[in-house]
């Protein structure tokens, strides 16, 4: 038995979030039809129309941001000879929720996977270099993933930058905090040998 | 730091969706804001405000059709004589996947529930009794949930349906095909027992 045109419509599109399968993409439709009143799903649409035309990237780090610049570039008490680089706003909230980090950022509009077709042209290097080039920052941290995506980009970004008078460094990588010795695989234990530090 | 305000209740309507939390609900919308094309989000807000005008129940059983009768009720070639009971139209679609069930069907609008005050008037009993009145059926065939909810429904419909000549079954309830014994819960294993056949 097929679903009405339009519940198959909603499937798929909701099919199209991560990690959703075809199963909970039904669910979540169901739900939507049978359990959400027309007023939550106008808001909700209404949200959906509205989401592009409101957020935009910050002009100066390439976060998300409802004004012209976002409130980290705004707050003049954050540290502002520290950069980090981000290759997507996600990991700007992963890396504010904690609280550990009080300087600024930079997003990049991605990584580079030569697999993929992604070169250079997707970091918007030209921006992140004039950024550095006016402002007097010391240190740039690359907070990037690792894979082999993230690798690539922070190798790239090392010899890009050697030209400014800036510190680089990399997330160290090791053994997540409360796992055990057991379940961690062997390239993790292996990073995690090569950088032990002294006790 | 803080979602821009239209982040925060995008989020806010994700989280309402079934078996998503918070951290979920955020991927959900980054994904949304940063994955998806202006035409994807446009296309998804356009289902969203016609979902509900598009969809109705079906005048006869009650469930979901973009029609003003569902493709069950209008096929004739299926047992007329026997009628399937089910809470929600999802139901419908769960069973008619297993190509296993040929009759016909009934959406109530709901499950007993006196702790959360649904009392007999969600299930629309009226509409059941004048099909039974109407109809020849045979045999009725309780297909709820396995739960306090649908077993006071069952029970109830049992009693109800006590004045019509039809024969009232409910679903078998065992072990689930292809679990092992070892982790069968003890509501379910006892059940089992109680319903054992004869080899």
């Amino acid at each position: 038995m097929h679903y009405p045109f339009i519940v198959e419509k909603l499937i798929k599109h909701l099919h199209k979030l991560p990690g959703v399968g075809r199963r909970t993409a039904e669910r979540y439709a169901f739900d939507l039809l049978l359990d959400w009143s027309q007023e939550e799903l106008l808001e909700f649409q209404k949200i959906l129309t509205d989401l592009k035309i409101t957020i935009g990237e910050c002009r100066t780090c390439g976060c998300i941001t409802d004004h012209n610049s976002c409130v980290i570039c705004d707050d003049l008490m954050r540290k502002q000879d520290l950069l980090c680089i981000v290759s997507s706003a996600r990991e700007v909230f992963s890396i504010e929720s904690t609280q550990e980090f009080r300087g600024l950022y930079h997003v990049l509009g991605g990584l580079l996977s030569p697999l993929d077709g992604r070169g250079e042209e997707v970091l918007g290097i030209d921006a992140l270099k004039e950024r550095l080039s006016k402002n007097s920052i010391k240190e740039v941290i690359l907070a990037l993933d690792s894979t082999v995506e993230g690798d690539a980009t922070s190798l790239f970004l090392r010899e890009e930058l050697k030209a400014f008078p800036v510190a680089v460094t990399r997330l160290a990588f090791g053994i997540p905090v409360g796992s055990s010795l057991e379940y961690v695989d062997g390239g993790t234990l292996a990073r995690a040998f090569s950088g032990r530090n002294s006790l």
